[in-house]
C-alpha cells in the first residue's frame, strides 16, 4: 500500500505544511498540489464541497505526492467512510467534544478487529490509489485528527486523546474562541487562548498524537510550529485567491507593483 | 435593458480594471465579483472553461455590478451567439487576423438589421439579467473587442478595427511576441514590441476605439493605462491563488509573515 | 449583513408568498426568481436536489432581492450548516415532532453563545451573499421554520413553539394528513384537519411566531393568508411547468386560445 | 431499429405537437416528457443547453415514446453528428439560407453511400436507444429539419427543399421577421409574414416535405395546423414556468384561484 | 402504479440476477441496463455514487424494465427518502445489526399508517416513474433488503428478520468474513463462512423473506441461487470493465483472441 | 517538459497498446489507466464526452504515466486547441482527406514559427502536467494522428503523410468500409480493405510516420502489430464493459464459471 508521507514526516519530527480547499473544482486542487503543500485538505464542512464534488478533487491530488485529506462536515460514519473509499489518506472531524465522539469518529476509519473500528470494507477507488493491499494496511495509514474547538472538549480532552487509533488533533481556533466567549477569528493572542493553544499540543505531546492548527498568516503559523505543533495550515485556495486579487486590483489602481511573482497568463 | 457599465467608463475616459477566470467554477467566479474589478472574463479558450460551465458562473456575476465578459475559443458563430444568450455583456475574439474576421466576428454580436448583423434571436437567459428589452438595445451595449495578436493582424490594423460595429482590440501579448519571432511572455519591454502595443493603441484612439492589453504585472498594467490603453486585464483567478499559495508556504518554511490580508477561514 | 427581507415583510404584518424549487438547476432558479415571489425555497427533501446542485441555485438567487430558504432532508446538523454556510438565509426542517427535536434543529442554525446554539463559524459564501460582518448578526437574521406534520407535532405544539431562538413554524398538510389518518393531499378542507390548522396558526400566533403553509392552490393560499398564515407557499417549478405544459398540449390539440401570456421564445 | 414515431404522424397526415426545452436538467426533461407532447426538442441554440447537458436529457426522455429531437447551435458537422450518436432521432439547424447550406447540414446526418451523405460512423449511444441495427436504418429515421428564417433563405426556398434527404423546414419567425424588416416575435399577424408562412408551407407541401413552425400561443398554433402546417411547436419548459409561476404569484395577491390543476406536491 | 417485476420473480420462485453499479455516469448505468440484468443496483456506499450522480441514473435505468435499486450509505432516514422520491425501487441497507436498526431503516420505507412507517410524503419523480398513484401502492411494491454483514447481525438474525415490512435480507460476505475473523473477500469457501451462508438463506426461507448475496464468478452465484438464495448479485460495471480491459491488453500483448464478443467501436 | 512516452515507444519501435473511452466519467478514465495500456485515448467524437467531461478525465489519468489522447469531434481549431491546453499529449483527427484538412489539423497542434503552426499560447492546466517549460518543447512532443477513414483519403495518402508536422495516421475501419462500399465494422478481412490497410502501413512507413488502427479483437490487433503497425487500440470502456456484463449474466443462467478474474466487490 502506498505509504502515507505525513506519518513518515511526524515520525522524522518534521514540520508538516497543509493547504486548505473551500472551492469545488479540481482545476484549483490540481493547482493548489503543486504549490508546494506537504497535504491538502478538501473542506467538507466549511467549503463548498460536497461528496460528488470532493471524489474528482481526491482523485486529482493523486496525480502528486501530496497527500490528500478531508474535513467531514460532522461526525457521520457514512460520509466518513465514503470519503475513505475514496481514497482520502485523512480525516478531520469536526466537534469531537467527548470519549464517545471520538470513538465513534475513529471507529468508522478503521476496519475490524481494530479497538473501535466498524468501517465497511469496500475501497474501491481507494485501492486505485493506494494499491490492492490497501484493506490490509489501511488501519495503519489513514490517518485520524479530531477537532478540538469548543470548551467542552478543552475538559475532555485526556478521555479523548486517549482513544485508540486516534492519530491526533486539530485546532479550529474560531469555534474555540467562541465557545470560550472570546468570538471568532484565526491567529488568536489572547493570553487565555493562547495558553489552550499550548496546552492542547503539550497534552497531545505527551499522549504521542499529532497537534495541528488553523492558521491565517504564515508567521503564526511557523511559531505553532515553534511551540509544540507539528501540523499547520496555512490560508485556503479561496482565501488566497481573494486576498491577491483584491491587492492587484489595487496596486494597479495605485500604480504599484506587486511582489507575487507574475501570475501565469 | 440594464447599461453596460463599461461603455460608461469608456465614456467618460476611466480605466477599466479587468479581472481574467481560468477555474471553472461558480466559487470562484463569485469569489472574484467582490474583489474590485471592474469587468471579469470568462477564459473559454485557454481556461479551463466551456459553455456549460460558463453559463452558472455568468449567473452568479449577475449577483454584483461586475460587468460579465467572455472570451471565445475561436472565431465561431455558434458558441459567440451562446454566450450573448447566457448574459455576456461583451466578447473577446482570438486570432482576428484580416477585416473578414473581423466582420464575422462583430456579425455574430449584431442583430440585424446592423451592418454585417446576422446574430439569430433568442436571448433566453440575456433577457433575465438584461431585462425584458434586451433585444431592443443589446447591439448598443454588447461590447465587441478582437484580439490583435499577430504579425498579420498587426498589418491589417486599420482595416480591422474600420469595421463597423467594433467596440474596440485586445492585445495578447505573450502570442503576439511569438508571431513576431520575440518569444511568449506577458509585460514586453522589447523596444520592438513596445513599439508595435503604442501603436496599436494610438491606431485605436485614431478609430475612436478601446485598446485593451493583457498584463501580468500591476505596476505595467498601470504603465499601459497612462500609455494609451483604457482597458487593462490584471491577473487570474489561476495564477493570483498559485501565486499567493506558492509564496504562503514559502513563508511558513522560512517564519516570515506575508504581506496579504489573512486570507478567511 | 443584508437584511433578511422576510423578517421585515413580518414584522410589518405584510403576507409572505414563497415559491418552491425541486429542479436542480439555476436556469429554473434564476428564471423564478423573476416572478414575483418574495422568497424561494429549494426543496433538499423532496425535491430532486442535494448540496452540490444547491450550492449554484442558492448563488444565482442572490442577483435579485428573493431570499433564498432551504427545506433540509432531514434534522441533521451536517447538511443545515452547510445550506447555511452556502447562504440559505432560513431553514425549513422537516419532521420536527418535539421539543428536543426542536432545540437541535434551532441550534444547528445559531452561533454559541445563543441558546441551544452549536453552529460551528465558517460562513464561507454567506459573507459573499450577507457581507463581512455575518457573523456578528447572522444569529438575528437566519430564520428557522419547523415542519409541524405528525398528530405527534401536534400534540407537542406548544412545546415545539416554546423552543427559543424558534421563528416560526411550517405545515406540511400531506404528511399532516397521512399521518391522522386521512391520507395526503394539499388544500386540505376536512373539518378535522381546516381545525388543526386554524389551531396551529392561533397557536403560532400566541407564541409571536411565523405561520407557513403549503398550497396548492392560489384561492386556498389567500384563504390562509386571510386566516392567521404569514407565509405561504404557492407552487413548484416542477408542478408549475407540468400543469402549463399539459395544458399547452390539450390547448393545441383542442384548438383553444391560453390564458397564460404568451411564453417567451 | 426503433422508429421514428413522427415519420408514421407525418405520413399519417397526422399534426405533431412538439415541446421545447431551455432547461439544461434531466428533472425538466422527463417531466416535459409526461405531459403529452408527441416529441421534444432541446434546444442546443437559443436554450442554455450544450452536449454534456444535452446527452443526458437525450436519455431521460428515452423512459418515455416522446421522439427526441435537437436543435444544434449552428450548422457545424462536429455537434450534429455528436447529438446523433447521443440518440436524437431529429435535427432542426438554424440558418439554412442556401442550397450549400442544406447540403452540408443533410450530409451530416446521412451516412454514405447517400447523396451529401458524410456522417461518420460510430453510433454509441443511439444503438442503446435506437437497437443494434441502427447503422442500417438511421438514414431512413432520422430527420432533417431545416430552419427558414431569413429572407434570403426565402429566396433561396426551392433550392433548399430540393435537397436530397431533407425532411422539412421549420420556421423561426422571430428571426424571419427580424430579417424582413418586422422585428422579432411569435404568432405573426402581419399580412406579409403570414404569406410567407403560408408560402413555406404550401412550398413544402409541393416538395413533399413536412412544414413546421414555431407558436406561442396554442390557438395561433391550431390555425397553422388548419394551414398547411404538420408540425407546430408549443411554448418551452422555461416560458410555460415562468408565466405559470407569475399566474400563480398575482393569484395569491389577489386572492384568485387559477385554473391549471394544482400543481403536485 | 409500475409493478416491482422482482417481486414477481420472487413470488414465482424465479431467480433475480441483480448488476451492481459503483461508476457515478447516466452512460454506464443505461448500458448495463442493456445486458440482461433483472435489476441493477446503485451502490451509495462504496459505488462512487452520490445523490446528485444518483438521480440522473435511476432516470435513465427507467428507459428499460430493468428495476432500479440503491445501496444507502448509511441507516440514514435522510438519503433512504430522497433515494426512494428518486425513484429507487427497492433499498438495501448496510450494517443492520439489531431489530431496532431494521425497524429505523424499514420505516423510513414505509408511509404511514403502515407499522414502523414514518416515510415523509413527496414522490416527485417516484410519480414520474411509478404513476400517479404512486403514494397508494409504495408500501407494497418498494423492497426493503436488511445487510447480514456482521456476527452480532448473525446473533440478532430472527429478530431482524421479524421486523414488519422487511422484504429481505442481503448477504456482504466480506464485511460478514472481517466480522467473523476470516478477512474480506467474495466467494467464501470457509466451512463456517459457508455454514453462515447457509444459515442465513434458511432463516430467510423460514420467515418466507428474500435471501440475496454479493458474488464474484457466476458459477459460484448460481451454487448460491441452488441453495436457498433467490436474489444474487454478479459483478459490477467498475470490476468487469476493469477485468476485461486487462485480460484484452494481456492478449494483444500475447497475439491471442478473446472470447468476449468484440465490443462495439 | 515531461516527455511523451509514445514517441520514445516508437523510436524503440516498440508497439503502442491504446485504451479507448467512450463514458465521461473521471472513475472508469482513472481505473482504466491501471489495466496496462500504453495510452488511453478520450473519444470526442463518437464518445459521450465533450470538453466539459474530458477536462477531469485528462487531470485522472495523470495520476499514473499512461498518455492522455483525445479524439476530438471534427477538424475545428477551437476543440483542438483547448484540448491540447487541457493536457492532451496527442490527437487524433477525424475525417483528414486531403492535404489541405491535413495542415489545417497539424497547425492548430502547432506553435508558431513551425511550419503551419497556429496554435495560440496558454497552455494553462498543460503545464502544470507537462512542466513550466512546456511552451518551449510542446511542437516536440504532442502526437498529431490525422484519420485516413474515406476513400478519399487514400487518394491523397502521400499529399496528407507529406505534412510537416504529422506525426502519423490513424485508420477508421468503419468508415472507410462505409466509403469504400463494404459497409461498417472493425477487423476487416475482405481483401481489397486488407489491401488497403496493409497501403497505408507500407505508406507510413515509407514517410517516416506512425501507422495506428482501431481493433476490437486483440487476435486481429496483434496481426496488424506483426503487418507494419505500431500503434494498435483495442477495446472500449463501454464495450468491454457491456460484453463482460452480458457474459456473466449468461454465466450466472447457465452455471457456468467465467475466465475473468473475479471482478473486484
Amino acid at each position: 500500500m502506498r505509504k502515507n508521507l505525513l506519518k513518515a514526516k511526524f515520525n522524522a519530527s518534521e514540520p508538516v505544511v497543509n493547504g486548505w480547499l473551500h472551492i469545488p473544482s479540481t482545476v484549483s486542487a490540481e493547482a493548489m498540489a503543486h504549490q508546494g503543500f506537504d497535504s491538502l485538505t478538501l473542506d467538507l464542512q466549511h467549503g463548498l464541497i460536497d461528496y460528488s464534488t470532493a471524489l474528482p478533487m481526491l482523485q486529482v491530488i493523486g496525480t502528486t505526492d501530496v497527500v490528500p485529506m478531508v474535513r467531514v462536515p460532522w461526525n457521520e460514519p457514512g460520509i466518513i467512510m465514503k470519503c475513505l473509499d475514496a481514497g482520502a489518506y485523512g480525516v478531520i472531524c469536526p466537534m469531537v467534544n467527548t470519549q464517545e465522539e471520538c470513538e465513534a469518529f475513529v471507529g468508522a476509519c478503521r476496519y475490524p478487529p481494530a479497538t473501535h473500528g466498524y468501517r465497511s470494507s469496500g475501497p474501491t477507488r481507494a485501492k486505485l490509489y493506494g494499491g490492492d493491499d490497501y484493506g490490509d494496511h489501511a488501519n495503519d495509514e489513514i490517518l485520524t485528527l479530531a477537532m478540538i474547538e469548543t470548551a467542552q472538549a478543552l475538559e475532555n480532552i485526556d478521555a479523548i486523546m486517549s482513544v485508540e487509533g486516534l492519530d491526533g488533533v486539530y485546532v479550529g481556533p474560531s469555534d474555540l474562541g467562541q465557545s470560550m466567549g472570546h468570538g471568532t477569528g484565526l491567529d488568536r493572542q489572547e493570553p487565555v487562548m493562547l495558553e489552550a493553544i499550548n496546552h492542547i499540543a503539550a497534552t497531545a505531546k505527551k499522549h504521542g498524537i499529532v497537534a495541528g492548527i488553523h492558521t491565517g498568516d504564515p508567521k503564526y503559523a511557523s511559531e505553532r510550529l515553534a511551540n509544540g505543533y507539528n501540523y499547520i495550515t496555512i490560508g485556503s485556495d479561496f482565501g488566497l485567491m481573494n486576498a491577491a486579487a483584491k491587492q492587484a486590483v489595487n496596486a494597479v489602481r495605485a500604480g504599484e507593483s506587486m511582489d507575487l511573482e507574475a501570475s501565469a497568463y
